[in-house]
């Protein structure tokens, strides 16, 4: 099946294209003509890919979660339980040059699926993957025997959801006022804060 | 001075407009003419009171962040302890319509902020007030004896601020999935988390 192959390789070609321009130039140069012209084709070919501008920008949304995910699914939990939950959520904070574009990028997405309809539905869906991933992380610590088992999970789960985003979001907003080694300190200080005293001292 | 206080007052009325414009229609829709036609000056007379577009998103910017720092130096800091950092720090999240309504805008500004150097300036400025704000309270709380004073003061600081942006930004991007409630409950659950234990059961 070349075509359908073909056919995927210019979606992904395309939508990395209209990434490129958002980190350039900004979401709101995104449109479907300058997209067409940062891939060198037509803005008709674009549209035979792409039938509006919402499902583009949800496709290269889309192109960016996966890659997130793909990262994480190939990461070891082993080791220390405070490095292994470490490495994890390294993964989800602009640390690195690319996970700084990454987030820049998705900042701009969701910020954009406030007034677009149709982001909202991927927005939401990755919303959850990550609340979900996050909660995971915390079992695995529980039976780890790192975090006490009466920890409320929910809420724990959603501290540290926000926390998470809330640093990522400080982090590309103001990266001279909150540095990566002072964003991966909080983060060490506050899964310190919740684990057991003998697990902290390690 | 009636000539100033018009100007100002011209300036605010356009600024509201902006933000109305922003709330309902996105960001990539300020533009210098949709605003103009949404105060029903014209464009040439809009440019008299802001020369760009970039100094008109930045007066707003401002106005939002000065109602929110007029609201907060209105709260007393009385009654328990809990109570009081409680109300100063509800007002940073989305919990009426009003503040939900400002977050919005004041998330689309720091984002746009990424690429739009003449807000970058303003941008920062607000981030350290809030940052000192929340430094301040957390000062107040060691100096009421509810929190330990041999805390990491700016690593709570760090985390604290991180934690309001977090819950800010998932409670306007998915009110359905993190609701008023909720986002009230982590912030509890957190102060609770740093007080004294005699404190924590009041």
């Amino acid at each position: 099946m070349p075509k359908i192959v073909d056919h995927e390789k210019q979606r992904k070609m395309i939508a990395e294209a209209t990434w490129r321009v958002i980190m350039r130039d900004g979401l709101e140069k995104a449109t479907v003509r300058n997209i067409a012209k940062e891939t060198g084709i037509s803005v008709g070919s674009l549209r035979h890919y792409f039938a509006s501008q919402s499902e583009l920008l949800a496709f290269s949304m889309q192109l960016v979660s996966e890659r997130v995910k793909e990262r994480m699914s190939a990461l070891p939990f082993s080791g220390p339980p405070l490095e292994a939950v470490k490495r994890f959520l390294c993964e989800l904070l602009p640390l690195t040059d690319e996970t700084r574009k990454e987030m820049e990028v998705w900042l701009a997405f969701t910020q954009k699926a406030l007034w677009d309809k149709g982001l909202q539905p991927l927005s939401k869906q990755v919303y959850e993957e990550l609340r979900s991933g996050i909660r995971s992380l915390l079992e695995a610590l529980i039976r780890l025997g790192a975090v006490n088992p009466n920890v409320p999970i929910e809420m724990e789960t959603e501290r540290l959801y926000a926390l998470i985003d809330g640093l990522a979001m400080h982090g590309i907003m103001q990266p001279h006022q909150l540095s990566s080694q002072e964003i991966e300190a909080v983060i060490d200080y506050h899964l310190r804060s919740i684990f057991y005293e003998t697990v902290r001292k390690q």
